[in-house]
């Protein structure tokens, strides 16, 4: 930590440097021509307590100079993490498409999904059986039924699945069905759930939420791993801005910013990170530029019907085109499908 | 909703007013110079279905015409709700103060506190016995024995007291202990913790989110009361912006913007809302001005030695400062402590 | 500056630090236990160029540690400037009600529009003559003959009057008619602009960016003043955030924050800050409670007839209500109209 | 236009209507289940004038329906533009790539610059000579002097060149030497200044604010062309979001969406755009298989020594591995240097 001090008056000086000692840490001062700073020096685990100083009298502020994440560092782990679920590999070097509908709307519905995505190369199913809706009034998805549905549809194909948990009760059914386990955008700082999922073996796929920063996200993946499951994947979906014609902001700098920061693999949502179904195919390919191990991608049978996000949802005739117009980028940054 | 056309072809809009009344709505049309809109009427319950429309071929855009939220509105309930809980009252032409530490720390921290804040005149203590940290190597709370501590310092002072649920197991014991249960700003679209705490009979003393819109927030009320608790206070404390000299952002005009839209009574909270003790006292002052019914102030006995929040938490002689300071402004408004 | 090193490298540090020499500045190291971090020390003016060592191997990032504005500071002038225009008096105790409408329309609607602000105690009147519209096509503004009418219309009620400049070109004419320049928003970074008003003896009022922090604007009052003109009114306009229900988000806590960091007067205008003219009367109310010098507000005689933020302008009636309601809030601040 | 009413009062609907008509446009009603829009059918250029009627009573919202640029969108004019500049074409499958220094700092610097990127395959050369900066006390640039040793480096590697200018009196002066005007973000609402760079012959390099919206950005542009310069280059540079890892948010999806509304040509500058010169290749990959016409790209012999800039400048070597690294995605998608 960094405390700069806005007094120059020695008093202030003194009791801040008395307040970083009593706390355990060493104070080293250096005074600038306008400005006086001090470093406190020690044990970085619980130097986060030195913000309070920031009420100090003559204090300007503190500035943190750690990055508190660990085990979702570079710095202990180089290498890349690769999970797996079934079949697929994720990370390192493999490239993982992750495909379906928002919501398992019936057998059907599922099923006919799981195939076409098969078809077109989708290494994992997704679709949502706990549907997180803004109004308690929209369809909540078919709970349990649309689980053992999305296993259906999985055996069918020989797909693993992922789909998302709401609360941690829901964990260990949604553990029992799924091969990945979702915590989506609005639940990425639900620090329950992420606990609750963390002693789960399943892997978890961690949506960013659409206000928060890519430390904030590897702060969570922390949670997760530091309750004993690393096998987290992070996946980048947008942030909410002032634009307009997109639904979100996707943030693919957020690829290269990760891959420089964590071992973890690092997956891109164009379909919510835009909200138009004719915009996913260019920023899938822009994903796969910007260095991601994967994508996730909503498809549907017949998107104007679909009871949630039909917008940004491709029919499957689309869907196959993205899949082939992906392949020569892919071969170019060496993964394979 | 208004589905807008980008294609003039009667084919493309046979097809939509088609799809229209297949889905039991009614559709008319205005043709403009340059382009042609589609109304659908009909049953507003179900049509958020037509979003997907945006999907088919010649459509530009779908425009929602309505707000979705019905038991939170002034259309169906023009007359404010008053919450109560013990001796305090929320809303209706009462003000009303939360005030106390981020984290109850321990027995002599938090019965010093609600003495302080006692003192001050405020009527609702507050402390966090279960605490949403970024990070899973901070204080994370003194969990149940926090719980008792706060329900101590609560009969010691004979203040009801407000703490916060993490999760939707936490509620039944919370609401044990409690006299209001807390939805932080990170939950504020935690779905499942929103419906156990609709199924509770304590009020709920709901956060916006930081990356939340009014419309958002006044769904996640409506979450609570379709379960069945119609006592939700809401509370404005800051949004997620660009600007670094603040902690977030306090939307202040969200107050006057609630009472518009909403019954429900408005607190803001001016230390989450800035981030630094200097600030709240003239926030505070401004969200009286503008139309508050209450306000949630951190104080704590030793701002610098605080586990949590130090830097924007007041100490004791700064809280009765703002009590006192605030007096006349209540006047102007006509609301009484 | 504070350079943070990644690498722990001597070679890298070395590297860093004979840098920081050659550039004329002392290094001085602090080891802590996971980083090392590089003070460095010399003449503050210059310290800027020194953010290019960021691209030098193994530094983590460079952090700022003085603030870069001086002559809008605290430090070097702590008492409250006072701008007088006229009658009017802007800052130090005063406070200052800007009033009128958007764009001067023609010579009945301004000296109406002025006889109104006139009557119900507003200070100084307000009214574009050149307009800086989203579209070529908008009604851009009657330009020099819209200065006329202001004049007319400013001699008739004997109120000083406020327009705004686009281009340095523009300066010298509105600097002959006008008592007040006002720099818009969208030029609060426009330095040429700046610069042209700083070479003027009159007034500058200068609205803040809607994407501009707090710092920048102070940056943009510091290029104002550096020419040589001191009588700079700073202006808090609303910010572009996510938020849809409001035209902007009125950021009040910059009224707080800039009144410790700068000796200018700090006016509001919650009229462009919301974007509708229900939520004025509340917005006012609490910018005089946050310690506002001064508000500007749109009145617009016909609202519903206005060329341009008729949806965001009061009729006259709503004025008079608002100054009326404003009183007793002045009062208990301590301030005269 | 679309006009929602919150009242069903026939009274408040009559006088609505009355208004409608009185200004010109016919009314359309549709009574819906819960609320009643009127549409107002009509010339579109004027139609702007009717966002006025938000202030009428019983009015909830006025809708507009229609983008409101002409000559910049592709209804009227489907094919893409290519603009053209000594050597250089950029638009319709041609790729062109703008490389060179922040600012030009002295004649060896901004000749070897250009010599540099003209031998990794530039086609064209950007410097700065007129520099918007933040502080008055920063490097403001050489000015008439930088715009002559621009015109030297050029000379010398036959580039053609783009540069900056701030106001509309250096508009004639940059045009006499430099082959592409460059309009900076923080000017891309300096109306003067567009309609001055529309009458000039030189094409504009039209940088989108770092606050502004696609739709904000093509009016713009619909600025400089209605003054009769057809030639725009528009460029996606980063907005303002509260993510600190990069400088600004690169957005990339504003190409699809730029790509499928405009016919003119878009580049994206990954060096403002991220702010760190090790995000640069990454986003520059990604910017061409997102559909970029063409890459901006900072390149500076010793960025270390850079006046500004720095941080995000690319060393020689670096910019020919981006400019051998884009190769192959640039033969996926079609496109030529």
């Amino acid at each position: 930590m960094i405390i700069v001090m806005a007094s120059r008056e020695p008093e202030d000086i003194r009791r801040v440097v008395a307040k970083i000692e009593e706390l355990g840490y060493q104070a080293h001062l250096i005074e600038g021509v306008e400005r006086t700073v001090i470093g406190a020096v020690g044990d970085e685990g619980t130097k986060e307590r030195l913000q309070s100083l920031e009420s100090m009298p003559g204090v300007e502020k503190v500035v943190p100079i750690l990055r508190p994440f660990k085990l979702a560092g570079r710095e202990l782990k180089p290498h890349d993490t690769v999970v797996t679920a079934g079949a697929a590999r994720i990370g390192g070097g493999a490239f993982c498409v992750f495909a379906g509908p928002c919501s398992v709307e019936s057998r059907d519905q599922i099923v006919e999904s799981a195939r076409v995505v098969k078809a077109a190369g989708a290494q994992v199913l997704r679709g949502g059986a706990y549907k997180p809706r803004t109004s308690p009034y929209s369809f909540q998805g078919l709970e349990e039924e649309g689980l053992a549905l999305l296993r259906e549809a999985s055996a069918d194909t020989d797909l693993p699945f992922v789909t998302e948990a709401l609360t941690p009760e829901q964990v260990p059914i949604v553990a029992r069905y799924a091969d990945i386990i979702q915590i989506g955008a609005r639940n990425m700082q639900n620090f329950g759930l992420l606990k609750a999922v963390g002693r789960e073996k399943r892997p978890v796929f961690l949506k960013r939420g659409m206000m928060s920063t890519i430390n904030e996200l590897l702060m969570s993946a922390e949670y997760v791993m530091s309750e004993g499951n690393p096998n987290v994947i992070l996946c980048e979906r947008g942030m909410r801005t002032f634009e307009t014609e997109t639904r979100n902001t996707l943030d693919l700098s957020a690829v290269p910013v990760l891959k420089k920061l964590t071992h973890l693999p690092v997956v891109v949502d164009p379909s919510h990170g835009t909200g138009h179904w004719d915009l996913v195919l260019p920023m899938a390919k822009a994903a796969v530029a910007a260095g991601a191990d994967g994508l996730m991608v909503e498809v549907h049978p017949r998107p104007e019907e679909a009871f949630s996000d039909g917008a940004q949802s491709l029919k499957p005739i689309r869907f196959r085109q993205l899949m082939d117009e992906i392949g020569p980028f892919l071969k170019i940054v060496g993964k394979t499908l």
